[in-house]
């Protein structure tokens, strides 16, 4: 079936909102749901419309996969609470990084997230409370790049002729499927999220996991987690649509107090994009790679390389694996 | 034994050319000996010494060990043979591939890059020709990063404890010793070498084998050696001291036609340095990266994704592996 895409530039945000609530607490009736915020944009705006239509029959859950940025599942609980909705924090980590054990195939990995995701935690979680349905906040770019074969996107069941239900014991409510990125801001101001959500970047459904070339082993997730603060701090004021840092596998010659220390590289890309089907670098200014270089080098054990990705998307893509 | 540095300040080229001329002269006596010409400033200069003490009792050969850079064979020999000395070009590429197959490990390269250099390839040919000599453009930067555990450069013999004349059936003559890049430099305009070859460029002792991160296959030495004739293209105008490409090993996820194509990534290294002791990297303009990028993705087979190192020496190296 085909998605009916309402561009941005089309969208009654408004309109959109009460439309969206109104036919989830039809869907949902006397049952409850459950939605997963993950801090991104969609999963925010899924969660405030889960809220308007159905109330405390909603419950919000952020899963802790151990894949998550520095501080972020707090954060991200910090913030809903201040728009009057409860998060519940769920430690997963050992679930995800035991499923993630060995696996060094990019796709295989999506694979183990995916199913520790969707059939264990989640599993379990709708068993406990009794809930039918789940809240998520796929859009357009996720199927068509799914579908393409582009990306597997970890929230594309049906699409790829997954049945949830009948899968995992729960059926997918998807009111954003209709929409590309920027449409979804759109809605998430008119929700009255807070700039930080709706101008956050996008962030991939694998997390930290993308950002690995090669197994993502608590060890190296951690690497990547300090690499990725050092440069969202420098990459903050850039404007830019989406900066990351990448732990890659291959070995580069080093020297440290004058002695070969065969280390690590670690790669960052700054995107520009409107609505992430294409990008291109951002050209940074020199200091600011000189102190990405700088403090990478200096502060993740082991890092004796940096480099700047300065390809385009396509042939490129935006996160790395 | 500690190496006497002669700074390229203090230099007299024409009185060091006169003394080195003679004193291979002395040391060769009624014999003969031979030289490799690899097209750097280092082995020329040393080529250049050899002819002028030794005349035609020096046999000047280019190894070709089919880890060289694109049309560099023929390149190198039509310059000397407009300074009227004979360099004869021996195809040795099978031998290196065949020591090169199957290994990853940067040091276990090099490693069978100097046993088929110094023993299977120098070896018959100087059985063949009845030679004792071989001169070598060891500099003192060599010796020292070797000695010093930084890089193993593959013409460091005598300095590791390796007896030449034991392990292979002849000894080397190093009339550069106590130099370095800057001293040859010096010496290479005095002996009237085309500005082609003494402001030439570094390039690494295992050639493009140091250029592919993994194994110097030669399908992965053909992408590399395309991937630095653009680079080299590129930056011919960038007054840079070093710049290159590097193939990496990891794979990269890329989009070709609206199809997911999991490919390579190319970085590219361009250097400012003096004495190649310490350097930082060149900050070149967007449109050149811009233009890299594209060359690199459109005309190097399977390549999505490319890089341009952003740290400094130390802790990363100039050399990748």
């Amino acid at each position: 079936m085909k998605i009916a895409e309402i561009p941005a530039t089309n969208l009654d945000a408004k309109e959109f909102i009460r439309k969206r609530a109104r036919e989830i607490a039809e869907t949902v009736g006397d049952g409850s749901a459950i939605t997963a915020v993950s801090g991104g944009v969609d999963s925010s705006v899924v969660t405030m419309l889960g809220h308007m239509g159905l109330g405390d029959k909603l419950k919000a859950c952020f899963i802790d996969n151990g894949l998550m940025r520095q501080d972020e599942p707090q954060a991200v609980a910090r913030i809903f609470r201040r728009l009057g909705i409860h998060v519940e924090v769920l430690d997963a980590r050992k679930a995800f990084f035991d499923a993630l054990k060995g696996i060094r195939d990019p796709e295989e990995k999506r694979e183990a997230i995916t199913q520790t995701f969707y059939k264990k935690v989640f599993g379990s979680l709708f068993k406990g409370i009794g809930a039918r349905f789940l809240l998520q906040g796929t859009i357009l770019t996720d199927v068509e790049e799914t579908v393409a074969g582009v990306k597997r996107q970890h929230n594309v069941l049906e699409q790829l002729g997954i049945d949830p239900q009948e899968a995992f014991g729960y059926r997918v409510i998807e009111p954003l499927l209709q929409l590309r990125k920027d449409g979804v801001r759109k809605v998430a101001k008119a929700l009255g999220l807070p700039v930080t959500v709706y101008k956050r970047m996008p962030f991939p459904g694998p997390a930290l996991a993308a950002r690995v070339v090669g197994e993502a082993s608590p060890e190296r997730i951690e690497l990547v987690r300090k690499a990725t603060a050092i440069v969202e701090a420098e990459l903050r004021g850039s404007k830019a649509f989406q900066y990351m840092a990448i732990l890659h596998e291959d070995r580069f010659a080093g020297m440290r107090d004058g002695k070969r220390d065969f280390g690590m590289q670690i790669e960052i890309r700054c995107w520009r994009s409107i609505d992430a089907r294409t990008a291109k670098p951002v050209w940074l200014a020199p200091r600011t790679l000189q102190s990405l270089a700088r403090r990478l080098t200096a502060d993740v054990p082991g890092v004796v390389s940096v480099t700047y990705n300065i390809a385009t998307k396509p042939p490129s893509t935006m996160e790395a694996v």
